[in-house]
């Protein structure tokens, strides 16, 4: 799997009031996008961390380029570009359904932890099954 | 329609240090529950406010009988048991899915008010198309 | 002490697309106040979190009475009620600052756990240190 | 005016079940900052608002460099390092009371915007009380 798609309502509660997603709720979005990629490739995050291996986020970054409301319907792209021994950078992109332009785009640095906080190698079984790309052409920008 | 079944996943950014679900997040799945309750109805939340009619929480029960943790997939139950002229009692029900024993149970009361904030009727249409029922019998609590 | 007072500044996010603070983030703001009347009484909550004592939620509720927006000023009113073996009953009122007229008002109700989850009594400390009362005759209502 | 201090109490619902404030949490606790930064430089932001004036975000990025927990103090640093004719370059660094060492450092563009939505520039007033700076050195990182 490249990229996995994720839908998502937006909630009341997850707007400001200016009228629009708060942006900090992004960043929820991004994770549950990130929890639904990991579970696709066939390792639930939760399990994971039953296995004392533990993706803590080292680095997060979004551009806000549109407005999404209460209720709009919100495809949410998650994809990883890079693996580093103890990292891995995830993106995303957040786009109202069928639009294909880009309302957020984000981008997550995970590190990769032992239970004890040390830094570990990301797990063989992850390395080998995300496949790295670069994401829907509408999400890279200028 | 009577009880509508909602389909949530809880997400890692609404558990708190305890291992759960913050307590104010359920508030967050019954307004998620309500609006797909509306929309199944055939009269989307979102259309009611073009329109000028707001639903307002006036009063908001909930009673913690359970935990859900980070990626449970919980299944929220959504009725109305009562409807007086101006406003619209609802109810809410968690559970762990396919476990039918509740987690968390709500309770709240919508006031619906003009743009201006004076009380209304509830829409006729709404008022047609509700069906009251209790709800599932494992949610009514002793 | 009877009743504690906490000053609260409404954040941007803690606001809706309606304009006012989310019902649920009063539920963040009277968690708020419990913790600062704990500290006030000479127990933090976190001390006895590390002692292996939890106060859970098992039910609360929140009557709605007024509105709040981004940057008002509220002062948070909160005291005890009743004390039970196993149950403390918190009390909470939610004004703009000044103006001793209730925006919100709750009721939280906290059992007494052992870490294990089983009840147990609430600690001699606390039952000899809270001094019950009513609360501000504005927020009691009619 | 070139820093400015917030002093934040970490709320139980702030945190996630890692037990630490849940990342997306820090973009809360920044735009409180910003919000007190304008404030003690003469303009609250509530108060451009009113004037039609929206300092709307572009950009957010934050490095999580360390860990607070439930009912943890924190200091909230707010500064500006740099003004365009319609964005504003905030930063933000976190860190425990009183340990100048940083917990999460932040780095916010705003857009100035009309009503309309149309870019607009950064008000006169603001830029000449601004004063650019390069923030304290410990929250600088390599």
């Amino acid at each position: 799997m490249k990229v996995h798609v994720l839908d998502i309502r937006v909630r009341y509660g997850e707007t400001d009031c200016a009228g629009v997603v708060y942006y900090a709720n992004y960043l929820h979005y991004f994770e549950a996008g990130r929890t639904e990629y990991l579970r696709a490739l066939g390792t639930a995050y939760r399990t994971l961390e039953e296995q004392g291996i533990f993706l803590v986020v080292a680095e997060a970054r979004c551009k806000y380029l549109g407005r999404a409301g209460y209720d709009d319907q919100l495809e949410l792209y998650t994809w990883v570009d890079r693996l580093r021994p103890t990292r891995i950078d995830f993106r995303s992109a957040a786009a109202l359904k069928g639009a294909q332009r880009p309302i957020a785009v984000g981008h997550v640095v995970l590190a990769c932890l032992e239970a004890s906080g040390r830094p570990r190698r990301v797990p063989e079984e992850l390395v080998r099954r995300i496949e790295l790309c670069d994401g829907p052409a509408w999400a890279r920008g200028p």
